[in-house]
């Protein structure tokens, strides 16, 4: 006895549980809302699906998610091209590009050095990196790689491999979040903060 | 600025994100595992929505989700004809199947009555459900609906369009859920399990 009762709503209930983080009850939920809602719903859910593996590139500079060859932040003429934002992942090119703070250029390294993983810097984007710096006029290098011990190796790694350039080094900082009382900010973190203080004229400035 | 770099992958987060419960954070978690997995998963997910919409159907006899005008459960000749379990949606069917307690046909009213989102009897599939008594030989209609104040309305409604039937009416049975302590058990379903007991004969048997 086939539990429900339709083939085709059990075909759609297995695909979409191989999403992350979508057990069967919620792929379920899903296909039902897809069932209810008229037909151009699922057609532009599928076709934009498919379209977009099926397109989708990433940047031959930048290694960032592209439609074209050269992304559309390394097509950028107003871009400061002599900055690099390195960075774990796309969604870190994303989340930064939300605050509106940096003008410059990514370059995404395809995850973090993670030993335990079994991922090493030759999984990783670094040697497309060193080759930037040779080939780019690069002045400054912000690592913005999570603040994890797996973080920090990998910054340090870079820093390592870059160190003989004339480059300006910098990783983001790490302190205190906005918003946040001090009594409930972890120690490490609080400790970082006050040997990492800002001069406050710079804060005036902003 | 697109935040996205990519129109193809902004389209395919908007699509997924108009899913219920699916922000744009978690649409976006799950575009980019589509595009890290090979093209058949996507390709596989998108014609299965598509399919499924276009090709499902409604079963003519209980309103349940079907491949074809007659559901797999109706159209099944092992299935006791005089039984009829009623239920909300096509989820309280696959529940049930599920027990493989239940070897009766269903009847899906498609919602419950409900004055405050303005659901009326005549929104649901109760006509439906007295043309089968009138149509088929019935002899127990199970109600299985909602244990609320709507699920109550409703089981009141059909009966009094039931009750010059001669057919047996029962509820599902509501009481302590098995696994739970008593003292961590709301009033009224303890005060209802005592009302409601069952003869401990009864219990052997099983």
């Amino acid at each position: 006895m086939n539990e429900f009762s339709s083939k085709l709503l059990e075909s759609a209930v297995n695909q979409l549980s191989r999403l992350p983080g979508i057990g069967k009850k919620t792929a379920l939920r899903l296909a039902l809302h897809i069932i209810r809602e008229d037909e151009d719903f699922a057609n532009g859910l599928g076709t934009s699906l498919m379209k977009m593996k099926e397109e989708i590139v990433f940047c031959d500079k930048c290694h960032n998610i592209s439609d074209a060859a050269l992304c559309e932040i390394c097509s950028n003429p107003k871009r400061d091209e002599n900055t690099l934002c390195v960075v774990e992942d796309v969604r870190d090119v994303m989340a930064i590009e939300n605050t509106a703070q940096f003008n410059g250029l990514y370059h995404v390294l395809g995850g973090i050095i993670n030993p335990i993983e079994g991922i090493g810097p030759n999984d990783l984007f670094i040697r497309e990196l060193v080759e930037r710096i040779n080939r780019e006029e690069i002045r400054e290098i912000i690592l913005a790689l999570p603040a994890t011990v797996e973080g920090d190796t990998t910054n340090f790694y870079i820093y390592k491999l870059v160190q003989h350039f004339e480059i300006k080094m910098t990783t983001i900082a790490r302190g205190v979040a906005i918003g946040d009382e001090l009594e409930y900010t972890d120690e490490i973190t609080l400790g970082r903060s006050i040997l990492n203080r800002t001069p406050f004229e710079q804060i005036m400035k902003r």
